[in-house]
């Protein structure tokens, strides 16, 4: 089992519009990719100072599913439409469990 | 339910038996801390480039949960002795679920 982490870090000019609808956008991956397993993504709450603006964490059964999610076409169109456009820094990380 | 999501990155100069000796220490973390949900910790798989070199997922049913974690002495034993003479970056997240 493989868990595929990342945390995204937005402009200062992104709007909560835009915030919001990467969240609505990775939120239908599920339906769309059946090699994603349990999928995990949410707004920072602001906790503390200097942490990451957006997570994501996912569940694979394998790292060839993770490769199927991580170049799918709906995965590549919210990350070129509505990630990109609002992206300061990203940093990821694949660990097995 | 809290989400709190770490990525690091450690030295160039960080020894397996030092990495080793993190995932160690913080996997013994759920045995002195209640308050510690579901809690993953695993190093990169390396499967791309620019990467963290370990992550740690844990859950908790609250923020006050989530607080005594990062508080707690075992926890600040862990980070104090095993992660900060490794480390060389650090990035957070917590979200709720």
């Amino acid at each position: 089992m493989i868990r595929h982490i990342v945390l995204l870090t937005w402009t200062a000019e992104a709007t909560d519009e835009q915030k919001a609808a990467v969240a609505e956008g990775l939120s239908a991956l599920p339906g769309q990719i059946p090699q994603l397993g349990e999928y995990i993504v949410g707004h920072d709450l602001a906790l503390a100072e200097g942490t990451a603006d957006f997570a994501i964490v996912a569940e694979f059964a394998s790292v060839a599913d993770f490769e199927t999610y991580r170049d799918h076409p709906a995965h590549q169109q919210v990350i070129a439409e509505r990630i990109k456009p609002i992206l300061a820094g990203r940093l990821g990380a694949q660990i097995e469990l």
